[in-house]
């Protein structure tokens, strides 16, 4: 049985931190990276929250991820703007992304990020949280290592490629969608293996491309995108946003996180900021919100025990929670990122 | 038997300019709805074509379209723009849009124009074709009349909310995603219901909101939102940058096309331009995009009659079918639009 602890926010940001320092992270990347990943945990998030720490110090240990990068931003127009990551990490070079956009955005009305050459940045919606934290509607993404196939296709090509769009509200927490294109995370078929039950028609196909209600066969193939055919195009579109337009890595360009060797990862992200306030008037932007988050929020339930949500609510509500009661995690976990910190092996290898 | 006819492309948008003219939208609008509508057709959406001409005209004669808008431009910034669509026809508002938009980008670099105070406006995918003409990358999209129920929810509030996310390419057709956030278009549960079939699970839910394989208690309910909270999550977001950021109607505000009165729809489109050759060069862009391209297309296809395809790939195919055959659809609807262009009724009701 895992020991599941509960870590104080602060225990936890200063911890990773340690770790993300004692491996080479100038302090202020290592607070950044730390940041976004407790965030990600507070948020309920936590398959891409701090459990990645221990990969990215790996990572930075094998020589793929750079430690101390030089980061570059190419100012092409008051709106547009590339950042070449030097190789760095997944969350200090979407830090430096989002408030790229967030400021050019300030300065013009909206603004283009497209971010090359980074690794896994985590969760999409902490950098969410940041846009709308400076007033900002948001959308962005970023291509993810392949493991799905182009729709009719029969050979993993692309990522699950998550997007997210936010809008700040004034009433009610962000307005904050993150979600990746495949209809079930590929952790939810070894979940259905281990526990010896099938997966619904439309989860998984097999190695050879057809549907397949085996999770082991679903395992050996890849995951199914949403709606078939338009989540496979949203996952390309969310491609070209990133990898294409940051004259980065897109598809098979993109390698896996998890090998033990100097192949960085070549991932690709991407940032647009709007500022609504410009746009419509603050007062009138936060009225219009609010009148439609409202209107959402006032449908009658199918089962009043589950009522209707805005997305961006079961983060916020998650949060609340961990903000109290501090973030749930396997004690073994939180003690190997500690002996990172330490200068020590962890005791487990990172896993996927 | 419906009497299914070819029409040529030009001789379908000279009927249909006509049609719009003797309802009293100036020349100029009604070559520009025409156009968006033709394109429509030849793309092969032609459930969103040139079907909706009667519809439109008869929404003008009711009064609830304005034939000849005042149709304002407010620019916020050199990115930002909102247009008045002052209840004229959508495609007009749209085309004017998507046209705003290029400019703006061409510019600046990147634009977002938000439109309110319009009407139903066609497919996407015309529009993006635009876009993509212009050499501009695009994020664009419309909220609709009510359709679909929030996540959990038990009554219809939103639109299936079409999005459309392009790129111009040099060596293929244009990529073009066009996609509404419900699994399967309404007409798909008439269809099942006539034919006597029980539709998928997944599909549509019945008024109470719980999953049906009832296509009549389907069409008494709503049809489902693909990935389930994430196409839900979609809806809202495209309904937020459209209505909402637009300074326009969003979920329940929009109004029903299909009604007999005085009552404008109060639909709104967004159109997000971004100018990839400002970002990255032009050489540098197109390069990209095809290596991007080709990597997708050399996936092996699970079934070798059905290779994998990019978004916009078989729009492309449709038009190069029409093109050389002519636009298929019915004698009688053909006839109809030919009826209004010479000031007489038409002999069928327009339909759903």
């Amino acid at each position: 049985m895992t020991d599941i602890i509960r870590i104080p926010k602060d225990d936890l940001h200063n911890v990773c931190r340690a770790a993300f320092e004692r491996v080479g992270v100038p302090r202020d990347d290592a607070d950044a990276a730390a940041d976004i990943l407790v965030v990600g945990d507070l948020m309920g998030i936590s398959t891409h929250g701090t459990r990645r720490v221990i990969i990215y110090c790996q990572r930075i240990l094998d020589g793929a991820i750079v430690a101390d990068p030089e980061i570059t931003i190419d100012e092409r127009s008051p709106c547009l703007a590339v950042i070449d990551g030097g190789n760095g990490m997944g969350p200090v070079i979407g830090s430096r992304g989002v408030a790229a956009a967030v400021r050019l955005a300030k300065e013009s009305g909206m603004a283009y990020v497209g971010c090359r050459n980074s690794h896994h940045f985590g969760p999409v919606a902490p950098y969410s949280a940041r846009a709308c934290d400076a007033g900002m509607v948001s959308l962005m993404g970023t291509n993810t290592q392949p493991v799905m196939a182009p729709w009719r296709g029969a050979a993993v090509v692309h990522g699950n490629n998550p997007i997210g769009i936010a809008a700040p509200r004034r009433n009610g927490p962000p307005f904050i969608l993150d979600m990746a294109q495949s209809v079930v995370a590929f952790s939810k078929l070894r979940h259905a293996h281990e526990a010896g039950e099938t997966i619904p028609e439309g989860w998984a196909a097999d190695a050879d491309g057809h549907v397949t209600t085996d999770p082991l066969k679903g395992m050996k193939g890849w995951v199914l995108p949403i709606g078939g055919h338009k989540g496979y195009g949203l996952a390309l579109a969310v491609d070209m946003l990133s990898g294409v337009l940051s004259g980065g890595q897109a598809a098979t360009g993109v390698n896996q996180l998890f090998r033990r060797d100097e192949t960085p990862q070549g991932v690709s992200h991407f940032f647009i900021a709007l500022d609504p306030a410009r746009l419509l008037g603050a007062e009138a932007y936060y009225e219009q919100m609010e009148t439609f988050c409202q209107t959402i929020k006032a449908t009658p339930a199918a089962d009043p025990d589950l009522p209707v949500l805005i997305p961006g609510e079961p983060e916020a509500a998650s949060m609340a929670e961990t903000l109290e009661a501090g973030i749930p995690m396997p004690r073994e976990r939180f003690e190997d990122i500690q002996r990172i910190a330490d200068g020590k092996q962890p005791r487990t290898m990172p896993d996927q």
